[in-house]
């Protein structure tokens, strides 16, 4: 057990700062205080109504999604207490006739005025679409849906970390700059220095502007699995969640040029069973874990999908590869063509009625390199989809393949032969799977448009700010 | 408070996961587990010494520093069972005649085995300087130094993550790509797709490769501040920790072109006393926390500097910049230039006795455009810089200049308009810091060369693998 010298020596002073904080958190004023507490908040007025006596100021600050209604007597009312203007309003707390506690002011102070009319594109009482919202996107996270959506992004992060660290996994942050180009999929960014002075000054012979600084050309990451498959090797369980990038000229509703990437790495792992049990553990963990510290914001980004999902406490089904595209074919919406379509994934999740689907043993030729082949038919690898309600696929992983000779074949690269080097020290079985971060967010929200989930999207002719 | 009606519903189901995993993890063993209690590991063999009836292997699995002795009765060795190999331990926890929890095994089986003749670059029973074991970068989180500061790093990490959400912060995924320019001091990385054919269908009039892919340059980011500003005047306290990049031509022992940056941003702050009080109470949690949870991996990277820091029970320091100035003068330390350099900062912290100094109100001609000036006088500003043992400058945050006019007249560029445009609606007062993780670390741990506090170091002509 952690023994918390060192942490107690130190506590005394916290108490401290929290006593010179001169005001709360709208949070905690909701959740821990009482009737009758003298209290002072700042935040920022999102809905405004002047009646005759008095004024009501709904007051956010953030801390959640909920807002705390302030009765203002009219003579404390200026000019500048409008919408969006942000304030700092001392008073006690009271109950509302409805029954909800309510801030009742004494002294008002307005910090910064909002005067819609001088270009501020948002307007009381008006639900904009994300799309019309998106145009600002130093300004959105004003509105209650980024906000929200911001703040499940906030607690699916923690919630991440903190399934990971109760079960011995080192979280390990993978580079970003990497001079290996042939592991992924898609297209790659490339990345140079700006400076002309500083190429100058680094430029030797045989070297171009792309090798000039790092000695080889350098891209932007596509996936941290090889890296983690090195450093579970010396240290066990390991993930990273990070941002990755594509290169892609697609626009579409689930793609981004720069996103999150949950990835892990499974030390001693030696059946697709234990990779399965541990995806469906860490779904299960974040999905109960976010709905009930954020119910507030699922409601509030859509009151329809902020219900338990249906498949909390059912085991997610499995199905090999070959009877996936049987169901299809039944169902009358098999293709000719090899893979699952989107359209497909979706069928074959409705099939099993809405519970997640782990589609394993996929054909070799369909998968990448690393994946290990089946020990019973060497046509098949040890690889998994995860398919969900809403996006499809959720996850993809796989065994490793961990036999050197037959990965030596398949090395796409010389460039690659420190990762076929693992195989030769110590090697042990490994699994692992990579998790997008943004489509968890579109599938537990029911965020349409991926380039809400995150504050700052990137995509194909736009990278503002 | 959080109700756990969800995550109730969830958790028998981990409860069947833990059953399913055949073998325990070494930290949970040396600290869970009793004399007489059967138990299965798995790991690398560390050191081995054979004996005439009896093998010892050291075992460690990554999940701690401390490695579990085994007793490996001598008919169970076989060739393959070698320092470096990988291996599966069956046994039953017993006593050491010194006292200390070992296995005493009944079986053994060789996953990986390991010939160092063939290629590994560790020898057992010798400390490799980190220089060398720098140069196999996908083998050395095999030793202990750098598995010891990977734990120390996940630590902090998590402490870190755990101190904002503790004080009502929001975790911001602040963007990499950005078409911001002008905020940083240092040079910068540029993007832009590596292939050809995408650079031809999405080309343009009036676009060149730079602007081709998002109809602008882009630029890898040197800091999260300016977007943490906008999202802190929509949803209060937030923070970042991720990477960030500089293109210059340094290969010092503090530089790295990849490197981690924690940013956070307070909202409503109107003194720099408050900025002070949460960098403190910061840097205390996050030492304290670490000391800990690490102390093992802490002696094992430097055993003389894994003592408790003389500074966690003790105010931090406050002067001006005119009055270091004043001492340096005094010490004879002081030169002709503008500004405090590395050797003065770390005189500076010497003549408060090793306890971390706060320097504020800075010449604002040294400081950067969004920094406040000071009330009392407009040839200052409210910026601070923290400086501790080791490194010197730990942190740098300022106040935020928050009167519209006088940012307009400051600002370096008209791309930076939206930055400004914060100002204009419901504004509130903020000030904010960074702190260079990878710096942290060498101060709490003691580690001389930055290039070691993170798993896959880039610097100038380094970006392997």
């Amino acid at each position: 057990m952690i023994k918390n010298v060192f942490f107690n020596k130190y506590v005394h002073l916290y108490k401290l700062f929290e006593f010179q904080r001169n005001f709360s958190a709208i949070a905690n004023v909701l959740e821990k205080s009482n009737v009758g507490d003298s209290t002072e908040i700042k935040g920022w007025v999102r809905n405004l109504r002047v009646q005759k006596e008095l004024v009501f100021a709904d007051v956010s600050d953030g801390t959640c999604a909920k807002k705390l209604q302030t009765v203002i007597p009219k003579h404390l009312k200026t000019d500048a207490l409008t919408y969006g203007s942000s304030v700092h309003i001392t008073g006690t707390l009271s109950k509302s006739p409805k029954g909800q506690i309510e801030l009742v002011a004494e002294s008002v102070r307005v910090l910064g005025s909002c005067v819609v009319l001088d270009g501020y594109p948002f307007n009381p009482r008006t639900t904009h679409p994300p799309e019309y919202i998106r145009q600002y996107l130093h300004l959105r996270s004003r509105t209650n849906y980024i906000s929200a959506i911001l703040r499940v992004r906030h607690a699916v992060t923690k919630h991440i970390h903190d399934f990971f660290a109760s079960r011995n996994y080192i979280n390990i942050n993978t580079p970003i700059l990497t001079s290996n180009d042939c592991e992924g999929a898609g297209e790659v960014f490339k990345v140079q220095p700006d400076n002309d002075e500083t190429v100058k000054a680094m430029m030797q012979e045989g070297r171009d502007r792309d090798s000039v600084y790092f000695g080889s050309k350098t891209f932007l990451t596509v996936s941290g699995q090889l890296h983690l498959e090195a450093i579970c090797r010396g240290m066990g369980n390991v993930y990273t969640l990070g941002p990755t990038f594509r290169a892609e000229n697609s626009r579409s509703r689930l793609h981004l040029s720069e996103f999150y990437m949950l990835e892990a790495e499974l030390a001693f792992c030696e059946s697709l069973d234990q990779l399965k049990f541990s995806i469906e553990d860490l779904m299960k963990y974040v999905f109960a874990k976010t709905r009930d510290t954020n119910e507030a914001d699922l409601f509030l980004i859509d009151k329809d999908k902020a219900k338990t999902p249906s498949w909390i406490d059912k085991e997610f089904v499995t199905m090999s590869y070959n009877e996936a595209k049987e169901i299809l074919k039944k169902k009358n919406i098999a293709d000719t063509e090899e893979g699952i379509n989107k359209e497909q994934e979706l069928a074959l999740v409705d099939h099993c009625n809405g519970i997640p689907v782990f589609v394993v043993r996929w054909p070799k030729d369909m998968k990448s390199f690393y994946m290990k082949e089946c020990e019973d038919d060497s046509s098949k690898v040890d690889a998994l989809d995860l398919l969900g309600p809403v996006t499809g696929e959720i996850v993809g992983g796989s065994l490793r393949e961990d036999n050197y000779e037959k990965l030596k074949l398949k090395l796409p690269s010389e460039k690659l032969n420190w990762y076929l080097e693992l195989r030769k020290f110590g090697n042990i079985p490994t699994g692992g799977f990579g998790l997008g971060l943004e489509r968890l967010l579109q599938v537990m929200c029911g965020v349409p448009n991926i380039k809400d989930t995150l504050p700052f999207p990137r995509w194909p002719h736009n990278c503002d700010m």
